[in-house]
């Protein structure tokens, strides 16, 4: 798992920040791709996505062990212990984020055989990316230390939200209107929960950069905007 | 948080481990009442769950912070260290747990406002019954320490992937037949993937006991039912 040669020079929590820092470049780039697979409908593509997700289970488990030994040698305090802390937390997130590729990935197969709907796929495509940028930005705000950078990803997921409320609208109505979309338009409806899952993965790393860096929990509710639990639409004229 | 009088006598290991069974129960309790006001079509039970998922919350952020109190105050080692270690890993799984709870409540709201489909209702029901047995077993099997019955948890995981197979297929044919059924139908298809989901978090709890007891992680890929992610199903005759 080395990205630097000399890895055996650097202290144990240097090693465990350079690990965490590789497996977030993994869960990035899968995540990337299997927006592509999407984008491209191209099967192949979900298809390394769906078998480098094996990659990114290990490097989390290898994160766990590690962290278990820095903290079985030595006792930390402070703010060194919430930096072992919070790799395992951060890395528990990135697990997630590869599974949410991994699925998106999947879906892609059923996906590209079903008959596409352009202005939903597109909205899909925009949505993904939005959260591929928020995942982006949180993790350049974790490896600097940069609390009011998550801050301001914390604060931008309900953006996200709207987006996926938008989609899940009308996703709904492609259904009603046709049944031969509801195969399709179900993957595409799990897609999108799957893209507006990151966002609430991204809120959690910002959220554990705080803590990392105050030793304060985030107090009080996150942004919650996901209002589609309990959304309902109504049937398109042509088929009431 | 306390549920024994006398808790400060108690040592700090054993205070995190008396609130995890405490966080455990009330997550147990919010599913057993989610699946309840699912199957009584009852708004009001629903809203209650919503309400309570919020100590949930304060549940797992007071052990973390807890957790990070005891490795301060002391350097552990072996099965002490790995035991708070996990106490953080299983309250991300319960707090997990109680947000699909919480989702499932939230999407009654919608559900019970729609034709009901009595077949997929009931289904539905079993599912997350079953479900909810999986989740006890494995925390009676946390509470023993008792690897052997968390790894018969680990491996009936399949069951739950099975009924959520066929459910899945059972709702996307009721959407293709009436279009009147997308709307409730989706609700339903996302309350049978929470259900999935908990299944899976209580899978992740085997895990986490296994590490506890032994020092190892699970080797080897995890029992993985779920097929739906690549499930399409044929249009029925009726709307061919």
């Amino acid at each position: 798992m080395a990205i630097f040669g000399a890895k055996r020079d650097l202290s144990p929590r240097r090693v465990l920040e350079i690990d965490v820092a590789q497996m977030a470049a993994l869960a990035e780039r899968q995540l990337s791709d299997a927006i592509a697979s999407f984008e491209r409908r191209d099967p192949s593509l979900a298809k390394i996505v769906m078998a480098a997700d094996l990659r990114i289970d290990a490097a989390h488990q290898h994160i766990e062990e590690h962290a278990v030994r820095i903290l079985e040698e030595k006792r930390l305090t402070g703010v060194k212990l919430r930096e072992v802390f919070i790799a395992v937390k951060v890395a528990g997130e990135l697990e997630r984020i590869g599974d949410l590729a991994k699925n998106t990935a999947k879906r892609l197969l059923v996906v590209s055989q079903e008959p596409p709907i352009d202005s939903v796929a597109s909205g899909i495509v925009r949505m993904g990316r939005q959260c591929l940028v928020q995942f982006s930005d949180v993790l350049d705000a974790y490896s600097n230390r940069d609390v009011r950078a998550a801050q301001a990803v914390w604060g931008a997921d309900d953006n996200i939200d709207e987006l996926y409320n938008s989609l899940f609208e009308e996703i709904l109505t492609a259904m009603m209107r046709d049944p031969k979309h509801v195969n399709g338009c179900t993957h595409l409806v799990f897609i999108a929960k799957n893209f507006e899952r990151v966002g609430d993965h991204a809120t959690n790393i910002a959220e554990a950069l705080h803590f990392l860096v105050t030793g304060d929990q985030v107090a009080g509710a996150r942004p919650k905007g996901d209002e589609t639990a309990t959304t309902a639409v109504p049937l398109p004229n042509e088929v009431v």
